[in-house]
């Protein structure tokens, strides 16, 4: 069965999230409903399942379709068959059955977006946390880089967290702002349960004065979950991309393994 | 009475537009009834009447209030009775009460968005114009230039512009494209009824190769209409910024007019 690679836009407010649950929509089911008015029953799996409200400008999933068809018509019908909900396929490629869009990926990035204003968003409602307070974006920032590298993250990893270790290597931190937003960008191979949701609801604390810059140091060497900050909303998430080797994405006519053995443990935000 | 300046931010997609409407919510109507709970009946005047659709992150209105409140206060109580509608007020200034919204306004600017690639707007629905034919966005840049000037729009303008004349001057029409997307800023002291959609429609034309460039011009000259493209949806549509003559802001302990013969018809898109 030929494999294709998804990229895949979806607004998350008003959905249960990327998987398919008991009291609401998932991004997932929407998808599958749709392949099966042209192609039968599928399973679509995605490089990550984000949580209820988080969007996604460039959420990768993979599909095998039972026949061999044009790329722009998966894409066509994908499209055609899942509105009016707000989710989309940007784009569809051939690979090969090697490729698994979460155990292949090497790399995911987020963007964390705080409005920070008095007044409420009326324009990025449901796309931005609302910080009516001023925050320093210059401290988020210096705290921001205590984090990168290869750390023990217990402190920013939810409890339902099904990871094996709560180690991971956190490539990129980057904290800016740009008139009454702040913006976050998160990169890492793969991600702790709620782990930018945490670290970004830590850094508020810093942004406000709550924290100094450097008590993220050693909320990060608590190694516990009581000595990070609350929980970001999910409202303010994207997951803007998720990066491949060049060699896991080789088209279906040359297929062929690595052999290499791959993280295949879950990867949730 | 003391009167007031508001810089308001709406969503428009869901609304009448900015004026109240038999069959719909307007945006003037939502800030009136918000002010009702904590000041009585007010008229809230905008600087300028935008359709069902079109959005703003810059609209501005006057209001006279029964007695002076601390301009955190007003801008506080209306976010709170506005909700849950999609409408916000960013600042609230005391001018004198010889400023007037549409009157005294001396500029203003819109954005138009089109989302130029093949899959339709998740993130983005009902704030920009889907084109899924690949556009020239050199070419519309250089058919815009022809448009900038002091010219007859009649071209451009709806049919149910009560403008007295179809003259106006044009300050800047300038197109760019951001990735899948094309940004097309216009700023003028005034615009004909429907003048922006018109002519971001015609651009679309050029666009997409079914117009040459210099075909604007000679839409221009014709002062028809009938000689100029369709009218683009309001979706892609958002009123950015209106501006003033510093003395026209001048604080309500300063009043005093300046006698000037001031443009007073509508302003509308």
């Amino acid at each position: 069965m030929p494999r294709y690679k998804l990229t895949v836009e979806y607004d998350g407010s008003g959905l249960a999230g990327w998987q398919r649950q008991p009291n609401g929509l998932g991004v997932q089911e929407i998808l599958e409903s749709a392949f099966a008015c042209f192609a039968g029953p599928v399973f679509v799996q995605g490089a990550g399942r984000t949580d209820a409200g988080v969007h996604a400008s460039g959420q990768v999933a993979h599909v095998d379709l039972p026949a061999r068809l044009a790329l722009e018509k998966i894409r066509g019908a994908v499209n055609f068959h899942a509105r009016p909900h707000p989710v989309v396929v940007l784009a569809v490629e051939a690979v090969a059955d090697t490729f698994h869009a979460r155990v292949s990926a090497t790399g995911r990035r987020y963007l964390y977006r705080i409005l920070n204003r008095r007044s409420p968003p009326a324009l990025d409602r449901n796309r931005v946390w609302h910080v009516p307070v001023r925050l320093d974006a210059d401290a988020m920032a210096s705290a921001a880089a205590q984090l990168v590298g290869h750390h023990d993250f217990s402190t920013f990893r939810a409890k339902l967290c099904q990871a094996a270790s709560p180690v991971k290597t956190l490539d990129r931190l980057a904290v800016q702002r740009a008139g009454d937003e702040i913006r976050i960008v998160a990169e890492a191979r793969s991600f702790l349960y709620h782990q930018v949701r945490n670290m970004v609801g830590t850094l508020k604390l810093v942004g406000s004065g709550h924290w100094r810059p450097d008590d993220m140091a050693a909320a990060l060497a608590a190694r516990s979950r009581a000595a990070g900050g609350p929980t970001a909303p999910p409202d303010g998430l994207c997951l803007t991309g998720v990066a491949y080797d060049r060699s896991e994405e080789r088209a279906a006519t040359d297929p062929g393994g690595d052999g290499v053995d791959r993280e295949i443990e879950e990867e949730v935000e």
